[in-house]
């Protein structure tokens, strides 16, 4: 009974098989779609963007108004989080996030958790407006980039490689602890904040999972992600969780069932019948097309999607690309591969 | 009998486990080495330095003097081969390689494998040179760039992501069916001539395997490479090939027993224990220090070391890094990371 009040989404993370495969897509609210543009132009900065409940909220729906999708996914980004905690973070135009780095212990006391809630207030009222909107059967979904995400960037104080952030790490194990241990409090508040807000589910980006040796995996990866899903269902038992570990195909069994996540996303180059086979076929999978076979069309995409799809029956999924929606995406491209998924 | 001759590298390839681990490191030949910066600062261009048989020669050398390693590779470049067939290729300093980019079906004329053998004749002296200086147990190896690989820099012009690549690809199947049969030929031309010239075994790059879909591993790595290995074993039967297709670490099995290849390289985030389980304790495997735990040193580089020290006791294993050693590696480093092999 009250099963049937959850929305599709959920159901399926929850390990439910449906009739109806639910879609939604990484970046899906963004710079692909026209009205996003238009609406962004009128904003100067992306952070003021960010925590402008009105537009956030409206840049939230807009693909919902264009696409028959399963879940809105807040109009935010990871690095509030730094932000928020008090660290210097910027988003250059044309360059990306510039943050000034934080390598020292001591400086480590800069980044203050008790201001996260106050802050990020603009992030908890947008999605408050978006959960007004949707219907019964439409997710809310928050986000946050997981631990060792987050410390790339701010050991780094920028995006591209993680060379840099790999070295300090294996060089400051110290340090690492104790801004993981901020990071999961900081995070933990930041996802159960989401929830309380009307969130139904929230997805941990682990955006560089890539490149890590099996040590570092297990020490920068799981084990933060581990103790911040705990954390989190302490504040929130009822919590549902996506882990997206991209670059870490060939792990996903070993990340699931070590972190506790309950669902798991899949990147553009997952072997996906392996890991169905892998992880059994109760588990809840998300992905996984290749953003650029979106951006070519025709033919490609149709065997890309169907190939998805084949899997898709096996187990309980989420139909979702393998990264990012990229800008130069025709949208007819979009409603051909919803089509197709909706058969 | 015969195979006492055979350097230890390639009776590990064939699957032989002995006492002694064999070491050899991608890139090791290089701007990691101020001998190497010294040399190099003599000659101008990076190509007409590749196409020096003596000092290509000496630079292959290099690392074998310093270390106690048990391979020596041929100082090349995989871009040799689009060069020598007729593609314009330049190598900017602090930007790196720039082609004439080529993606008109009726340009792929100007491919022209006959001129790979002359052309490429001071990359088979240097070969020669190289193999003179070495005693009976090093092995000398020769490579190239892997069909997906090098059609990714001869389709965009140049390296860093492969979206444009991807996008063509997905777009001009056709085109890419041609110049997949051209590279094919011509690497097995190159490699075999490597061999010829004295290459004990040759490795092939694909150093782009990474972010391919499942479709698009089949059809671009998979099934070009499978016809390259077959291609080199008509030329030369008893060719030793190891495969390394990096950011594939999850299609390691698929990949060697759908290929041919003899040995299989693991990238830095392979799960190595996974893949010895997956691929069995017959077949070599080799790698896969992380670079910058190579640079960090300490007690990191030791631990990471051990990591791979206790799987290469369950197969025949060729310890390497997982990606080129960076210029920025302490020779100190080295040092100790082959002392702690050598135990």
């Amino acid at each position: 009974m009250e099963n049937q009040n959850k929305p599709l989404i959920i159901r399926t993370i929850e390990g439910k098989k449906e009739e109806r495969i639910p879609i939604w897509m990484m970046r899906q609210a963004g710079r692909h779609l026209p009205e996003y543009k238009e609406l962004r132009a009128r904003n100067k900065s992306f952070l003021d963007f960010c925590y402008a409940p009105a537009a956030a909220a409206e840049a939230t729906l807009q693909p919902l108004r264009r696409y028959d999708i399963d879940a809105a996914i807040i109009f935010s980004d990871i690095l509030v989080i730094p932000h928020a905690m008090g660290q210097f973070v910027d988003f250059k135009e044309g360059i990306g996030p510039v943050l000034e780095p934080i390598r020292e212990i001591t400086e480590l006391r800069k980044l203050d958790t008790s201001k996260i809630i106050t802050r990020l207030n603009p992030v908890y009222e947008a999605l408050g407006r978006v959960k007004e909107k949707l219907n019964s059967e439409q997710a809310l979904l928050g986000f946050c980039g997981a631990p060792w995400t987050l410390a790339t960037y701010i050991i780094q104080g920028k995006g591209g490689d993680r060379n840099d952030a790999k070295c300090f790490a294996y060089q400051n194990p110290q340090f690492m602890a104790q801004l993981f241990d901020i990071l999961i409090e900081a995070l933990a508040i930041h996802l159960d904040a989401q929830l309380k807000a009307g969130a139904n589910a929230v997805q941990i980006f682990e955006s560089w999972a890539e490149d890590l040796s099996d040590l570092a995996f297990n020490e920068w990866v799981i084990a933060p992600t581990k103790k911040l899903v705990a954390r989190l269902k302490e504040l929130n038992p009822d919590a549902k969780i996506i882990g997206f570990p991209r670059g870490a195909s060939h792990r996903l069994k070993l990340y699931h069932s070590q972190t506790g996540v309950n669902a798991v996303g899949m990147d553009i180059s997952c072997d996906i019948f392996k890991t169905r086979e892998e992880i059994g076929n109760e588990i809840c999978l998300q992905g996984n097309l290749d953003p650029f076979a979106l951006v070519a069309g025709g033919e490609y995409l149709e065997k890309s999607v169907n190939h998805i799809l084949d899997c898709a029956r096996l187990g309980p999924h989420i139909f979702n690309l393998g990264h990012g929606i990229v800008p130069q995406t025709p949208i007819a491209n979009v409603e051909a591969m919803i089509k197709l998924i909706r058969g």
